[in-house]
């Protein structure tokens, strides 16, 4: 049987081979543009092909500064179609970090969005191996700048070549992204993703058990291309001839929201606060949403009442999923299997607000400390995957010996797993309360929270207790209407029936709103920080 | 990033551990059986442990000569699982045919059906490999046989152990099938499959659009697990933990809608021939077919008025689909571009008459004297293959040569491409009749003709003339309703305004039945033979 390597440059060249004329939407500073995908082919083929004559060799990285549009899709196309490795740079970390993973990464060439530039001049006296930053703007004149050399996105493509041809001499298993995630402490940790992950994890995609994106489809990725490939979105699309609508910079909800209804989104993807944003405007207007056949909510977990609002009050199929940078993402989503279809509502909210099954190419473990837990839906453990986009270190990275143990990826992750196989992730291993010895969940707590009709956000951290060590408070931001007409002992109330005694918070603090972290999840180093002195002398 | 290999073994795994209720719907001889993907599973890990007791190593070819059913299944997954090769013999083969690949695949095993036991006596003595006959019968005594030494099915699966641990330490590349194509002169040539490629088929047969293949589908291949891995699906649907109804020994079309009716297939997968009967039964009986979402139809090409009649009159999504033995056999699937769903009727049925577009994952080029033809639906070439799951050999066969060039598959098919990049094959290169220097396609005669309401089935070949080398005769079955009803005449007055004067066959040849080959396909090397001196003397 033949062994063709599985390469990311097959992906864009099925797009132009069979469905040249569909179309990519891509919002910039100046506005909508439509490219085909016959297109955008050719502009990447010049890309790479000026690319190359900048110097950028096999194995080189090319860092991106951008929000989601068609020059960033390129960018995703020319980098491992010329054999080097496209390096995402999260546009929201520190300067400190920016520049760290940069220098960590070794990029060559920096292709930056025209109005992040001022991030990149903070901290362009840092940069140790970048050769040529490459301006992604629409003007025909660059921008001022301190930085150089700096090169125009659109002159670089006027000298490529639109036939240059893909390298196919590649390992699949050579790097095609890399990609970096946070850490709780210290720099951020390089994930490095190979063609051949990548071209697995977009048959994944297309699964109809999956997330099932299809040529029929109209996808708008809002989660960012600079976080984990925007799930792996724009390959899998582009791959399936998918017509792919691409959010631009400093979107709104609103602005989310025109998109969907003028574009017809079928298929969109984002964090949950994201969709609490669209959920939030679209309380207050009307829209035509009768395009979309699925949202799908991952990074952090969703709501149970989001969920709910969504599928009950909007119609619209809210598909929830898990992942993370360590892996590719995607990793479970949450389907009814087809015998469950027939549940009561409360069931199938409660199967449909867990974390989901493992998709197909993917294994799973659950352990504590005695060795795998029981599927019974109660007993925690750590979540440990192995696969073929599951990481197998971290770039360079001493780091790399925490997390990557036996052939298994150790996620942090928390979780139960039920009869159905289903994952539910109830904690962060370091986000876990342990009170008197026992273990609570800060994510259920938070969830049961977050169902209150007052709740815009909750986050629940362990703080310090004399007696108990480690005792729960809760974190919570009302929405505007419920400001100041709700109290904390309300809020207790609506738990008190839901909970163990011993689990309920301690106490209810209201914020005006939760610090997050780059990619939009609760910063609970931060609030553990603010309040770890909220208990002191309690007992 | 990890790189775990592809493996066989792992897609039942999935089943057990995620869909250990559904269901496998297995018909026998004694009747309807329904195991579940756990009994399914243990009984899978006894046989493999009972072949090893056998003494079946690694790379040794375990032959079945079965029908479909839960048993033949087990064998699909068990002897890939054990690092040894699976060897489906096609029992349609004739007896010099059948003994040839037995021992060419040098069978140290051959699992037998019990109807199928004669077929075996009739050969045993030619067989020069194999140790051990095992029948999968369902009773609790062996039948009596010249077969020795010979072993019950269900007695080896007791001895077995159900807790055998599949092999994970083979390449991915290893062979986990092989099937034998039957070769137009000569013994069938063998082809092997590796855990790779079906692998990585499995996923293709699930994208959204391909098949589609889901846990929500109730699955039925009428196509045979001794034909290509009934296309696959038992592999993808195992994997998916998909509801599989295996139709068991000598079906008839009625027996096929009684399961469709009664079982709620969602989805099944044919040859015409099959599908033709299926039809003639419909005209004659009600049955509700709602549960329906699509009909495959492969193997050879489907006439229009097929597809026409199950999608207008009975509300059947038919998708017309191609592969072949050394292609796994995936290679496209028609469905309509979402910018071609407003079409009218007649260009819509064109379009889905085609073989359509080829599937993510497999690269083609459609050839001729001259280099790659136009896209443009006119030019004939022959179609080459390439990609993860098409053959790159004949096993131990000097014709590898002849079909395995400079990395491509040459497939003997001629075809055209549209605009599109729709394939439409128009003949076989050995079928294609050349009239006076110009080529005409048999095919498309035959479709044509297979859409006159009086026609069952048409077949067309070229036979020899004097002044111009080849002309077109054309083999005709009526319907039962319309035997010597319908004159030749009526039959070339009815093709003449849909093809050039020169296309028009000499002669139409009434007959009751045409020839076909062990898997269905009109064997017109019978027809030419039987025919070459007809149009002796004629100018």
């Amino acid at each position: 049987m033949m062994n063709t390597p599985l390469l990311i440059g097959a992906l864009l060249e099925r797009a132009e081979q069979f469905f040249p004329k569909k179309e990519v939407v891509s919002r910039t500073l100046s506005g909508i543009h439509r490219l085909t995908y016959r297109e955008i082919g050719k502009r990447t083929r010049r890309l790479a092909s000026a690319l190359e004559k900048l110097g950028v060799q096999r194995g080189d990285r090319v860092g991106t500064f951008a929000w989601n549009h068609h020059r960033h899709l390129e960018a995703y196309f020319a980098a491992p179609g010329m054999g080097a490795v496209l390096h995402t740079v999260n546009i929201r970390l520190s300067p400190e970090h920016i520049s760290y993973i940069v220098n960590h990464a070794e990029d060559k060439v920096l292709l930056i969005d025209e109005d992040l530039l001022p991030l990149i001049e903070r901290v362009k006296d840092e940069l140790t191996n970048v050769e040529a930053f490459i301006i992604m703007t629409d003007q025909e004149e660059l921008p001022a700048t301190t930085l150089s050399p700096v090169f125009s996105y659109e002159d670089l493509l006027e000298m490529g070549n639109e036939n240059y041809s893909f390298v196919t001499d590649l390992d699949e298993n050579d790097p095609a992204i890399m990609c970096y995630t946070s850490a709780t402490t210290g720099n951020p940790k390089g994930v490095i993703y190979s063609h051949r992950g990548l071209v697995l994890h977009s048959f994944a995609l297309g699964l109809s058990d999956t997330m099932a994106i299809s040529e029929k489809d109209i996808a708008m990725a809002i989660v960012p291309m600079f976080h984990v490939n925007a799930w792996g979105l724009p390959f899998a699309a582009t791959w399936f001839g998918t017509t792919q609508v691409m959010p631009g910079p400093q979107f709104t909800p609103k602005l989310l929201l025109d998109l969907i209804e003028q574009e017809k989104v079928t298929f969109s993807a984002g964090v949950p606060t994201v969709w609490l944003g669209v959920l939030q405007v679209l309380e207050q207007q009307k829209y035509d949403l009768s395009s979309l056949r699925a949202l799908i909510c991952g990074g952090s977990a969703a709501p149970k009442g989001m969920i709910k609002t969504f599928e009950k009050k909007y119609n619209i199929p809210f598909l929830h999923a898990y992942g993370m940078t360590e892996t590719t993402p995607m990793v479970t989503v949450s389907r009814l299997k087809s015998y469950q279809v027939d549940l009561d509502e409360e069931n199938i909210l409660e199967i449909r607000s867990k974390q989901g099954l493992l998709v197909p190419g993917v294994e799973m473990k659950v352990i504590s400390g005695e060795g795998e837990v029981a599927w019974d839906g109660k007993e925690m453990g750590e979540l440990c995957l192995r696969g073929n986009w599951i990481a197998d270190e971290y770039y360079k990275d001493a780091r790399t010996s925490e997390a990557f143990i036996d052939g298994w990826l150790h996620t942090g992750d928390v979780a139960t797993i039920d009869e159905e196989g289903v994952i539910k992730l109830v904690d962060r291993t370091k986000d876990l309360i342990k009170s008197g010895g026992e273990w609570i969940s800060s994510v259920d707590i938070e969830n049961a929270l977050m169902a209150h009709e007052a709740v815009f956000e909750a986050s629940v951290v362990a703080v310090p207790h004399e007696k108990w060590q480690e005792r729960p408070i809760a974190c919570v931001v009302l929405k505007d209407t419920y400001r100041a007409k709700v109290t904390k002992e309300e809020l207790l109330e609506f738990l008190r029936p839901q909970f163990a005694k011993w689990w309920l918070p301690d106490d209810i603090v209201f914020m005006k709103e939760i610090p997050k972290t780059s990619v939009g999840k609760f910063l609970k180093r931060a609030l553990r920080d603010q309040l770890q002195n909220h208990l002191l002398g309690k007992l």
